[in-house]
């Protein structure tokens, strides 16, 4: 069986990724999809295990001691991960698996995984991703204003994707995020054993 | 209105590129192909025009010097090449043009168009390539040869292409094409001016 494709998902903070994911693998219930291990604090409805795993930060750091972790960042002062077990062994099921991470995250498992797949999901325009942003309701002002400044620095990376998503309606972004996957499949780099088999058969012809 | 985009589709002769492309045009017929022009002599059932230009060898020539054709290659003793009058035209116009051409062209597209999105398209197996080879019965044993040595060499070239697709069924195949070059549309190299207005409008906020 071919291994999974680990597939990169980054986007401004605001732009909707998470509800694209949601979407995405009620669809297609194959996908399997990281959870990161964090040291933020859980916001109101989020549960351990589901959106993060909530860990404090001598964990944290006993995990990147001890070569847990796949990539991690900080962000706003507090640790992002993956941890590498889950990961590793979706992969060898062949499953693929979501990551959605930042552009620091990201650039860590391109330079690991030069072959996996790098989506950026971009919003419509710039005032659209204020309005969500402010819209949500949940954050304080300053932690908008810090999001905003970080979507500027986001946003300086996004040449280093493959391929950019534009969410205007999250069912048809998650429809699009499957083709992009079911295309990335099809790159020759992939099928490198099919091709010399077919090859050696020609010449036995 | 963005430019089309130039997709190269090559693959064993034999294979099934013309049904497959044929299939495509009938379901998108916002796709342009390319015609390309040969010495060849025209097969029964062929219309000029239609298959190829069919020409002379000295309007070839000329073709060549007055640099009128985007590649050019031989085979079979044959010349082969695509004009670029009509391929600039439809790209101006914002449509999508097929070339479908073999390894040679193929580099030399690659080459001049690093953008292009090259597509190969493989048999199930070897055995199968055969024997829709010889199930045309229109060309003579020393000509069915003749591809099988040219498919050998063909496949050396493989791993130049950017996916592979695999035509087990033609309409599933189509389908697959369509899918890859709508992904093509999402390559982020393609939408600079985007990301960078979006970018613009974030440091105004």
């Amino acid at each position: 069986m071919a291994e999974g494709k680990l597939i990169v998902v980054s986007g401004f903070s605001g732009v909707g990724k998470g509800t694209i994911i949601r979407e995405l693998m009620e669809m297609h219930q194959e996908y399997a999809l990281s959870v990161s291990a964090t040291t933020r604090d859980p916001r109101p409805g989020e549960t351990n295990g589901v959106q993060y795993h909530f860990i404090t930060r001598e964990q944290f750091e006993q995990m990147i001691r001890e070569d847990e972790l796949l990539e991690y960042a900080t962000y706003l002062d507090n640790y992002y991960g993956t941890p590498k077990s889950f990961v590793r062994k979706k992969l060898e099921e062949g499953r693929d698996v979501l990551l959605e991470i930042e552009l620091q995250g990201a650039r860590k498992i391109r330079a690991a995984f030069p072959d996996a797949l790098m989506l950026f999901i971009m919003p419509p325009d710039a005032a659209t991703l204020r309005d969500r942003l402010v819209g949500r309701g949940s954050e304080s002002p300053e932690v908008i204003e810090a999001r905003l400044r970080r979507a500027g620095a986001e946003a300086e990376g996004i040449e280093e994707y493959d391929f950019v998503l534009v969410n205007q309606d999250y069912h048809v972004c998650a429809r699009e995020m499957h083709q992009l996957i079911e295309a990335h499949h099809r790159r020759t780099i992939f099928h490198l054993d099919f091709i010399e088999q077919v090859r050696r058969d020609l010449q036995d012809l």
